[in-house]
């Protein structure tokens, strides 16, 4: 439970607010590189980042802009611009900014004025790495590294990225992120799987371990970039069946694997504010040697954390519609009755639709004054406690936000695994949990 | 007209308002047991009542839980519940509620929790007569006892009953249904009626009194349930024709036949509060003894006072969308200006969806300031009186509004008759206002 | 740049406002006489100006009344009313009013009821002249002369005149009216027209003049009735280009044509406020004899200012949809990216929506506080000072607005010529500048 002055603290992320100042000290995901294909190319991507809405193009020399939509001299929309010799050339009178905001041209105006100068365009640093494309909405003269989150150190062929826009608040749907102990429910079936089936999931339904013991343990360890959410099953009379979550802030997670069998890929999400009562949610699997030309369709198409194509509701050109899921609200997110009674916990279909849509149900901005949480909730209130002390720090002292000053730190692994009941966990998987052999 | 504090105080209905606060005293016609046919059934059914999202379900012992929509653990909806051995199941972590609100289950949490006794979910005490579900939204450690309302007196065999959603606040909802000198423009036709057509109407279509004299003189007197509201037409030049319409509080109205021959089916509607701008309109016909499978289909297709479910939009799955008229304000209400020019007053299409446009035409909350009242509302005046005296006298005093504690009272009948002009008519007519016949 | 109290000042229009109170000392354009094309004819026209819902309608004797939307009785809407026998008459209780407001009938009331005289229904004040209807919101006893506008002098067989809704505050779209340096950006092609072309523009494209020189200087000089906006573009070595742009308090705009052939029809604007998000853009081409049917026909597909009919948005029967173009903010205003590359700077199609799309783009009321201008917005800056000024003069002294009282001094024409670099414009061009040929 948290009181409606934090809960405020927590969820508006808008200029000037303490939790919105803090995330602008952190690298943002914002657009993949693909969404972006060629200098000077078309269309240039809306974007709209903790509140403020943004224009996105790649310049002649390839390099990505990102800048204030609208125009400093009128106030037009730079989305209808030209992308041209390495600038945005607003389409209402001509005038010309850089991928910096630098006034190149201002051709309606004397040749001679010195007013060109004074003119700066809002722009943010950008930074493009493996597919993904990095904002930094921060004022340090020198932002910080990217990340080291292993997901973007490898190249594009040895992963899959996807996005789709949440109807809600960016940290009531992080919190389902790191909640594990949904798995079993949400994403649960009737019949409990065979070992042989887990042995070959891939996906992330829950396996059989989780059926057994329904009710984890949890133990919860800060550390430079965050926290280990570590939940604890019993596994037979002798042991235990740990899984590591990782939340990573500002609002990154990573999810162990649920097979039994080596594990072909990770995932991660990025919960990525657009606004208070919007969010972006991006889906990571990856591997550590490039997929197979079937195994990126089989990502492509829907499976593991991803909404394929067809599940989004493509039938609009802004680009919240393009990443919007075809199920939703209006039409009870597809739930499926006959197949709750019968086959799933839930009936709405697809791992990814059913978090989605429980996340959006608690409403755009969940009020937290009315919530009850339990023993099950620990690795909830870590990450509450983390935001909510950072942003104070950093509102009350410039205290800067954990995790900022050590990239190196994101190196983790989400590890899932067996261990005998006498062992520690951390003891046991400490080098396990550290990325060694990513490039960079 | 009424001042703003005035017009505030009547139109809001949410938790804490003093008009919500009276209004949660009575039982609250809610679903039709039909929308809930079996038990430990699907769909769940999202309510809205004063302002309050609810969900209902018939558990597996058929009764009907009402419960907050938001699980009391972390929001997640409870419309996608499981509905499962006596309780709803919320499919986030499987926290489980009885139609009580008792948690019977949290199997996230270790099993020996304490925690599980302190959990209780917002439930509403419910009551199922007739074909209605009723819901009491008040704290009262014993709530009253349903209202005898003939309508609900009978079996399903007797009567049919509809609905409909109107997007205006309900009492200018209700105020619409207590004005009966709109009827012979809004619903009137341009020919005067021939006295045949009287005998036969099946219809509330105004018969050839209205048309003879359209200035009734109105005579109200309060009773313990409400009032009558008397209206007194001139019927040649010995007779008054009356039509006692009743005002039940705090939102039940009564509407006599307009046919002059033996009357087939009685009418009713209920005008309750989804929230500050929206209402639904229930909508009732019955008769002493069953209808016969024609006199049931007559009903069910759009005649008296319903809408047939072709008129309503049933593109939606929302219940809101199933209840709402097709014609809309986006289509000026499907008026036809030929039918206006050459048969009916108005040219709306329906008698229902005459009043639904009126009143919604008026805007989501009618200012009150703006109006200019006459004599023919004074059954308009009466109402607001005792809902405003009620709401202040409960909020004041504590005092419990008007027929809470007389359930019997409501036991009344709307009449219409010719009486010598000599004749006053409540003496004349009081046998035949209450309504004896009936079971209970 | 303007302070948030300025802004303020400038784009709220409501009862009460100083802007409002000042456009309602103006006759605003208000329908087509098209719109109402009979006495006694359907549809009535919804109307909304200046943050008021009125319906229009032409009475028995073809007079125009513009009424209140809501009925004073209990506030039903008069769109539904009956237009007969030289009122309005309310469906729901019968009461009718004649265009002035007052009270003709009161049916369900007593017939000796003094009631009647009491009320007043809120009415207008209405001229038609040449298709246009004026409706007069003011309170003046005498409201003034309407304006001698020429394309309203001249008869409906001269010109044409078309309408679209705009989602944005009316002062925003106005100033790109008179913004003339975004011509050859906006509307601008991406090679040069040869003087051929020019000859024989039959639209507003930009012609060769401005291509040769993008940086025009502005002379502003105020009139009786506003400004004269004179630019001033090099052409050739001894001679300058001049358009004359005229601003005529409060909303209307008058446009040089672009062509180097004798002109062959003049063109104007008026940007008249429906709320402080919404104007209608009128815009107009007329000539001093009457027009072809070929010539018609020319400006009604879609030439010149005017959107043809197809452009629009059809399919919703609500007057805002009926003039609401189809390009929008959800398709992108129907931009074609390969066209900008290629063809015109924009890449959206039709002179209007390439203007209609920028001022949207926006948002619905522009914080000036972000604007950088140059020295091309000085016509701009002049009608912002005109508007502030006047409505505080008003609000403060109580002093008439500029060009109420002086109606011939709207007999302005919109001159673009070339000229000796040594000839004052205004010296040289005062006779044509001045409308001498039209009737009244």
């Amino acid at each position: 439970m948290l009181s409606q002055e934090e809960n405020e603290l927590l969820t508006r992320v808008g200029p000037g607010t303490p939790m919105g100042e803090m995330l602008r000290r952190y690298w943002l995901p914002a657009l993949l590189s693909s969404e972006l294909p060629e200098p000077d190319g078309y269309p240039l991507r809306r974007l709209r980042l903790l509140g403020e809405s943004l224009v996105a193009f790649r310049d002649s020399n390839g390099r990505i802009g990102v800048l204030g939509e609208h125009c400093p001299h009128r106030g037009a929309s730079l989305f209808f611009a030209r992308n041209e010799e390495c600038g945005l050339r607003c389409v209402y009178h001509g005038w010309k900014f850089d991928a910096e905001g630098n006034c190149l041209d201002m051709p309606n105006e004397p040749s001679d004025s010195a007013y060109r100068a004074k003119i700066k365009q809002v722009s943010y640093r950008t930074r493009e790495r493996n597919g993904m494309i990095w904002v930094y909405m921060g004022s340090a003269a020198e932002p910080p590294a990217l990340p080291d989150l292993e997901w973007n150190l490898y190249p594009e062929s040895h992963g899959y990225i996807s996005k789709r826009i949440q109807k809600c608040n960016w940290a009531q749907a992080l919190e389902g992120g790191i909640d594990s102990s949904h798995v079993p429910f949400l994403h649960g079936k009737l019949e409990t799987p065979s070992t042989a089936e887990d042995l070959n999931a891939k996906s992330y339904l829950p396996n059989s371990f989780y059926y057994a013991d329904r009710t984890p343990q949890f133990e919860i360890l800060e550390t430079e970039y965050g926290c280990h959410i570590a939940s604890r099953r019993n596994a037979g009379p002798d042991d235990y069946y740990w899984r590591i979550n990782e939340f990573l802030m500002p609002f990154h997670t990573l999810l162990p694997p649920t097979t039994l069998a080596e594990t072909p890929t990770w995932g991660a999400h990025a919960w990525v504010p657009v606004d208070d009562e919007t969010c972006v949610t991006w889906s990571m699997n990856w591997s550590t040697k490039p997929l197979s030309a079937e195994e990126m369709d089989f990502l492509r198409n829907g499976n593991m954390l991803h909404a394929a194509e067809k599940e989004l509701a493509p039938e609009t050109s802004a680009p919240e519609g393009k990443w919007s899921p075809a199920g939703n609200l209006e039409n009870d997110y597809l739930i499926d009755y006959e197949v709750q009674r019968t086959k799933f916990f839930t009936g709405i279909p697809h791992l990814w639709l059913q978090d989605h849509a429980i996340q959006e149900s608690m409403g755009p901005i969940y009020d937290r004054r009315n919530e009850h949480l339990g023993a099950s909730d620990a690795g909830v209130i870590k990450a509450r406690q983390m935001w909510l002390r950072s942003a104070r720090a950093l509102r009350d002292h410039g205290t800067l936000p954990p995790g900022l000053l050590q990239p190196q730190s994101y190196r983790i692994h989400p590890i899932a695994t067996v261990l005998p009941r006498s062992e520690p966990w951390l003891e046991a998987l400490k080098d396990q949990l550290f990325v060694t052999g990513a490039p960079l």
